[in-house]
Parts: C-alpha cells; sequence; structure tokens
C-alpha cells in the first residue's frame, strides 16, 4: 500500500469535493484524513488528503488534474524532508532542534547547519552534523550571501531553510531563491516589536504577556505569512534580560511546531497568510 | 437557498465522502464547510457539512439514506434552539447566559430558568424570561425529579437543558430522558476533582492551574462526555474561596463555548468521547 | 481593628522595608500582606502593605511621613470605590461588568452609565442603575466632552472611570483631569494594532493569536500604562467578524481583572507602566 | 559585596518584618528583593530576602537568629546547585536539560547522568558528563537502590536529584534521604491521572487538554508538593500517542522552570504545597 499526502488548491467552484473523492474513489483509494476550507472572501479552496492506495503517484497527479484542470495539485509522497539550518551565536533554538532531531522527534534529515561565526560548531559537531562557518566579515551582504546560496547549491535540493536565530537580514534576491521555504523564528508577538531587540521594546512597553512568531521569510523584514505564535506572561519584576530568558521556551516550541508544520505539508500559503490543516 | 447542517456518522468504510458529496454534486449544492474524521481504533467514520441548495431537507435526507443505508444521518435545518437552564442560587454562570443571550450572541431560545430556590427570580425576570421554583423541600429525589419532569413536558420539545451550577445530582431516569442533551459546568479540570467543592480539594493538593470542565451529564456524575475545558494559573497566595472566585471566569466562557457548540450542530458523542468540528 | 492599605512608592534606598516595618510595629499594627519592589534601573521602590491596628488613618499617614520624609505615602481605608461606565453600543463588556456587579463579584458602586447613544438604557435599567445619554450628534467634540464632564462633577468624587467599549476617543484635556484614574478595554494585543478595527487587522495580517488589553488612558491612543492582557488562539477558519466575537470573551475578563485590581488598590503607575501587587 | 538569599519561615506573629529588616539595615545591607507571604489558615510566616552587604554569612545567619529564635532560617550563598539526573530510555526531557545546561540556562553543575539502561550514555557523553549505568535486571528493589544509593554517597553532598522520566518508583527509605531534594516530571496535570501511561489514561477519558506536573517526589506515587503545572489542548483528532508526543513540550517546559526555581532557592515546602518566591 502506497501512502500519498495530496494537496490541492484552486478557485472555489461547486463539486470540488465530488471531483476529488471521485478520483480517490475509482483508484480504489482509502480517505484516511481529508481537510477542507473555502475562503469566501476571497473564492478559494484548499483540500488536504492522505490516502492509501496501490496507484503509482505520477498517475494520481495525472488523473486528478484531469478531473480538475486548473487547479495546483500536488501528490506527495511522505518521507523526510531536507533541512538545513541557520543560526548565528545563540545556541537554545538551534540545540532544540538537534535534540528532537536526536530524539527521532522530527521528520527531518538537517543536511548541515551554516553560521557567520564558529561559535556553535562544538554543539553541532557533538550530533555529527556538518557545520559551515560562513563569516560576514569584510564582506558586502550580497558577497556574503552567493557565499551561502553557492554552499546551499552544493547540498543538492533542499525542502526547507530554517532560521535558527539567524541574526542577519536577508536581501529579497535570496529569499526569491526559497520562497516561502525559508522559516524564521521572530522572539515577539508579531505584528508587535517588529525588528531589532524586541525584548527590549517590550519591556519598554511595559506589556503583560510576551510572545514568539514562526513565519516564512518574505522581503519584508517580520512581515512574512505567520505559522504559529505563542505567548507566556510577564509582569513588572521581569528586566527585559529576563524577558528574553523566558521567550526563549516558547520560540524553542513555536519553532519546533511551525517545522513540523512545514515538513508534514500541513501549510498552504496564499494573501500572505497560511492555512494550516 | 436553502441551508443545512448534514451530520452523518457510520462504520469507516471506502467512497463514504465520494457519496456524500455525490448526493451534494448531483442535487446542485454547494459545500460551504466540510469537516470529517476517521477514528481508526473504532472504525468509525465522521463528517458534518455545511451546505446550500434548493433541495428540500426531507428529500436530501432520503437520498443521503439511499446512498448510505447503514449510517447515521441527520439533516438539520439550522435555527433557534429550544434551551432550558436550569440553576440553584449562584447567578455568575446564569447571569453570563442571560447577558449573552440579550447580547444575541448565542442562538438559542431560552424557554425557561428552573431552579430548586426562589433566589435567581429577580435576575431572570429582569430578562422577561420565566422562571419557575420547584422546591425539593420536603420531597423525595424522584418526587423532585418528577415535577421539573412534568414542567419540562409543559414547556413542549426541548433542545438542551443547561445546567447553569444546578447543585443537585440528576437521577438515571431523568438523565436518559436528554441523553446526550444535558450540559453541565463542573467546576474543575475533569477527572481531578470529581464531585463536591473542588477548589477546596484542589487548594488541599496545592495545584498550580484551576479548571472548569463542561460536558454532557450521564449516569456518572461528572463522568460524562467532555465538551471543552479551560485552565487558570493560582499560585500559593489563593485562598480556596479565591480560586472559587477566579475559576467563575473560565466556569462562564467554558460552558458558553460547549453551549454554542452544541447549539451549532457541531458535536458527536460515541465511546464516552466528543468529536468536534 | 481597623483595616489599611498602605501604598508607598520613593527613590530607593537602604532601610525603607526597616522604617516602614517599624512604624507598624510600633504602633502594635499586623502586616497580613506585603509586597514590595524595587526597579533598580529606575532606582525606584514600591510597597504595598494590608495592615491592621486600632490607630487612626491619618495618624498612622503622619507617622509613616515622619519616618519616610521623601517617599509619596497613601493610607487607604478599603471601601466600596465610586465608579462610572462609559459606553456607546456594544452591550457584551458593559453587561458583563453590570452582572458581576449584581453577583457582588466586584468592590464597587456603579454610580451611573454614560453614553452618546440611548441604545444601552434599557440593559442599565434592568440593574436600576442610572443611564445618562450624552449625544455627541451635532456637536464639537471639546463642546461633548463638556457636557460629559459637567455630569461628571455631578456626581460628586468618583474614583475611577471605566471605558466599557465607549468607541470616541477622549481629548487630552479630559484624560488629564482623571490621570490614572480612566481604564480602557482595546480590543487588541498592544501595542499590536494600535486604532480602528483591530480584529480587521489582525484578520489581515494573519496572526494565530488575539488579545485584550486594559490599560490606562493617557494623551495618546491605545498607548497608556498597560494593566492587564490575555489572548486566545484563532486559526485560518476565522474571518474577522468571528474573531471579534471569539475576542470578546477575554475583553470581558481582561476588563474585569484590570477593575478588580484598580478597585482593590494594587496599582502603582509610573515611566508609563504598572506595578501590580 | 556580598549577596545572599535569606529563607525565614515560622509561625506568624506581629513584628517579623521588622525585626528580619531591623537585623538587614543595622548590618548596613540593603535590600534587592522581598517577598513575604502569610497563610493565616495554618498561621505560618514565610519571607525570602536578596540582600546584599559586607557582613559574613554566618555573622547574618547568627543575628538573625538571635532576633527570630524560634524561625527557622537560612542564609544561602548563592552558587550552582550540585545536580544529578536519573532517567531511564526516553532522552526529550533528558535532552532538554542537558541543551539549557550547555547554554548557561539554568545554575547548575551536572554532577553525573544515573540510568538503570545505558541506552542513553551517547547522548550525555557528547555533553562531556559523566553516565552511570545501574542495571535493575536480575535484582531486588532494595538491592537496586542501594547500588543507586552508594554511588550517589560517592559523589559528595548533591543538592537536587532529578528524576527526567526515570520510570521507576522509588521507596520511601530512597525518598526519606532526599526529602524535598527529588524532583519529578510527571506526565499529567496531577492529580488527574496518577500512575502508568496518563496519555493513555487522558485519552481514555477524552479531556481536552493535556497537562505535566513537575513535583517533590514523597512516599505516595505522583502525590508530593506540586512545584508547577501547564497544559496544552488536544482534540479528537489525538491518538494518545499523538498526545504524548505534544505532552513532551510540557514536560520540558515545566520541569526546567521547576528546576530552575529550585535552584534558586524559591520553594518553601509546607503542608504537603509548595510557597514559591
Amino acid at each position: 500500500m502506497r501512502k500519498y499526502r495530496v494537496l490541492i488548491d484552486s478557485k472555489d467552484e461547486k463539486g470540488l469535493v465530488y471531483k476529488i473523492s471521485k478520483v480517490f474513489f475509482e483508484n480504489d483509494m482509502n480517505i484516511e484524513k481529508n481537510d477542507e476550507y473555502v475562503d469566501k472572501e476571497n473564492n478559494k479552496f484548499f483540500n488536504r488528503s492522505e490516502v492509501t492506495g496501490h496507484i503509482e503517484a505520477d498517475e494520481l497527479e495525472k488523473k486528478l488534474k484531469e478531473a480538475l484542470p486548473k487547479a495546483n495539485i500536488k501528490v506527495i509522497v511522505p518521507k523526510k524532508k531536507k533541512v538545513v539550518l541557520m543560526a548565528t551565536k545563540e545556541s537554545h533554538v538551534l540545540g532544540d532542534i538537534l535534540i528532537r532531531h536526536y530524539d527521532g522527534e522530527l521528520p527531518i534529515e538537517i543536511v548541515a547547519v551554516v553560521s557567520n561565526y564558529d561559535f556553535l560548531r562544538p554543539l553541532v559537531e557533538k550530533f555529527k552534523i556538518d557545520y559551515f562557518h560562513v563569516s560576514h566579515a569584510d564582506m558586502q551582504r550580497s558577497e556574503h550571501e552567493e557565499k551561502i546560496l553557492s554552499l546551499l547549491e552544493m547540498f543538492g535540493p533542499i525542502d526547507y531553510i530554517v532560521l535558527a536565530k539567524y541574526m542577519r537580514i536577508l536581501t529579497p534576491d535570496f529569499v526569491q531563491k526559497y520562497e516561502n521555504r525559508i522559516i524564521n523564528i521572530h522572539h515577539s508577538f508579531l505584528p508587535a516589536f517588529i525588528g531589532a531587540n524586541p525584548y527590549k521594546q517590550a519591556y519598554d512597553r511595559g506589556v503583560k504577556i510576551i510572545g514568539a512568531t514562526a513565519h516564512f521569510v518574505n522581503n519584508n523584514l517580520d512581515e512574512g505569512p505567520i505559522i504559529d505564535q505563542d505567548v507566556i506572561r510577564v509582569d513588572h519584576t521581569y528586566s527585559w534580560q529576563e524577558m528574553r530568558k523566558a521567550g526563549r521556551d516558547i520560540e524553542k516550541t513555536v519553532l519546533a511546531r511551525a517545522l513540523r508544520l512545514a515538513v508534514e505539508d500541513r501549510i498552504f500559503v496564499y494573501a500572505n497568510k497560511t492555512v494550516i490543516f
């Protein structure tokens, strides 16, 4: 028995569920999980199914395309996604992913860790994962990114790039090459406190709750489609450094949840938002 | 255009989504919302659809029954559900429902409030809702319940009975008459602290979080299918009376959420659990 | 036995706790609750004590002033605070406060409800509370506010003004008259989504969590000191209207919590922040 | 300047804060943080102060004892606490502590990891921490524990033993030797689901929220004083294995928070409860 994840989005119209399920039925497939969402405002239809059967993936895709000629259709064979982690100097988020990966919790293959410092090498190498130091010292941003891009190409096809507290802003050129495939963790409850040192900003504003946001990266800093968010209570006794410390726990869990959603093919992106099944 | 909620559950087997959506398609109906769940452990299939079309309800039901002869099928025309509230002396939960109802927030018609005390009459009558005092003084439990049951019958068909802090235990006879239609709010995070004064129990145990649980009532006290739960943090400075006060907010919101799920026909009950779409 | 709340703030220096507790000790008073906070960044000291004893309030205040000549000292006799509620057309927050008040949950006296519409009169009058309709139709903002201010003066001393979804912006003149005594509920997780229709803004941004913020009003819209905040999860299936509906529960509870903190004299305001004991 | 944490508990009586702060004042000390709690029900007083000054620790303790002869007084010099971790086969909680420790987040020295299996050795040794495998195979419980106790004694004085998913029940003899110094993480919202496989129990009961509880171990399984708890929402789509996976995140954060509270000397234990400052 083969197992597929089928992702379909299209303009909404009558009969879509019927046409999809007809293909599954006529090919003797079983639907194990089926989620659907109609966005009436934008007249869009989204469907994600987990199905089993004997048909080959490309044959299934072909038949779905015949049944829904105008839809976007992806038939995905579940397997470990190839992920590159990028980090700077902070170890807590990176370390958390490494431990989760070690623990078998995330269905990913960590191709490599890339950093603009050599600082995290000892941690990464404990887990027998390749570490690449691409210093940005004495370099233009574009030059530095080119070096990283060459490195990434060397790795072959990559499914996702995870910015595990990578503290440099990526250029539009870079971002465009991995559209909706770069996941960032921002240490605030976006859209509050965009930009540098959000914990300091939160402290100065006197908030009673701080947050963390995982999102796809687009060309505007911290403004890409949000995947997941979480919050934690603070009070007047917290300095901004203590807020930062408290925030680490949600940075870790939110990024891990977002990454899992991505590698399980549960996310549709449109209109700068995410539909998550 | 007519609007229906279609609830279907059955033994799981291939082709169910196809057969259901085929009926909708062939009758020129539009699926606005569609949720499905397969419980592999129990081999059960659940489906809830919100559909629009020109077909009459009983015609749609007939066609669905032909397509899925072994399934349980309900075609529901959305309308205000008839609800009877039962209470004792505490006003916060009852008052909250009255205000939400006044505010148009809950799609219900409050048929009446029934209480074993006359205490809450002034509050209820502010909202021009009938109040019935059925005292249990000098009465056997069965006798008291018979009086309530006669009253309920007098009201005509009722969709749900909501126990808004009704502090008496209902007998199996009573419960059976309204199976999966009596909603209770228990002021603890069930299954912790079953029974009397859960806040005192929580205080004695030194918990750091307290909860509230809305559930359907069955024959075992506080053991019916859970609809919704919520929690709130407490600490060592809370007396049990302060826990009770803090808990009121979640009692109110959890019961209101559960009631809304019920009257929007979003709940399936089986195996002493709820499937909620 | 008399009971007092003693609030002291001053520049931080050695011996403050000693000097305060010495006054209590020498006057044979018992400290039932004592909270202290030192803000090292601003070198500020805050202390709130709940004490009992036989000394008169002004005598106690005098002795504390002698012991700490440079501190701000308030000796407060706990009693019901006088509160004026202001609202516009939405009933859920106002209704919630009315029910809590009816229930005896809030230690306040509701002096009156003031609204720029006559819409909420029936609700308010159910609870035998005075309702004043001050229309803003065909009026300059300043003229409208003057009418409200005259009305407020007529009521005699007021402790707090609660904006229970009062949808007009108050002028600096108005705000100044009730500095740190006007409490507003903003239906977003401030500082995100300042201004009009925050639920629409949140929907457009595709957030996964929405919030509510209770704060003192100052001269910049939605930028006063935050008292309390809370959040609730949403997902892609929520329209902004559904977000608004879901947000009501936290608007109500956050405002109620903030009001309780205020009327129990638990809040210090400084540097556009709150210290809450 | 020396820095101390001073922990005092005693029967409640007038003048305690005065007497404590007098000692600090007369010895020219500064109070940086001061928390106090009076449990009226049990007539108990608790005080924790963070103070700085030039006096030696034993001199300070002596003076406090003179001022409060009947109180329990601890003057603690902040330093890294010595912690032994015990685990069985699951790596997520243990790995999380190792990463946090590596990251400098926890003020602890990990003396060793002790396990009844050799399974986690590779993970632990990555971090250059000693790993001791004490198999329980073919052994009576008492015999196995004696072996562990001998090992622990070999390490010299230990501040805390952390059961990072150590899946064996400790005997009263063992527990007594480390009273209020053994911290366990139980993977449920205690007191719900005591004992084996709480996620399966939670699944069977159909709860909508699952939890994790960190507590000191006493002689009754899962019934020791609770330090911290947290929860996470689940729904009908979660199998118990998925609940277990979702619960990992809160197991990790709750245990880490509890451990930090312990090693920062913030916890008083009495009446099978914790007072936490």
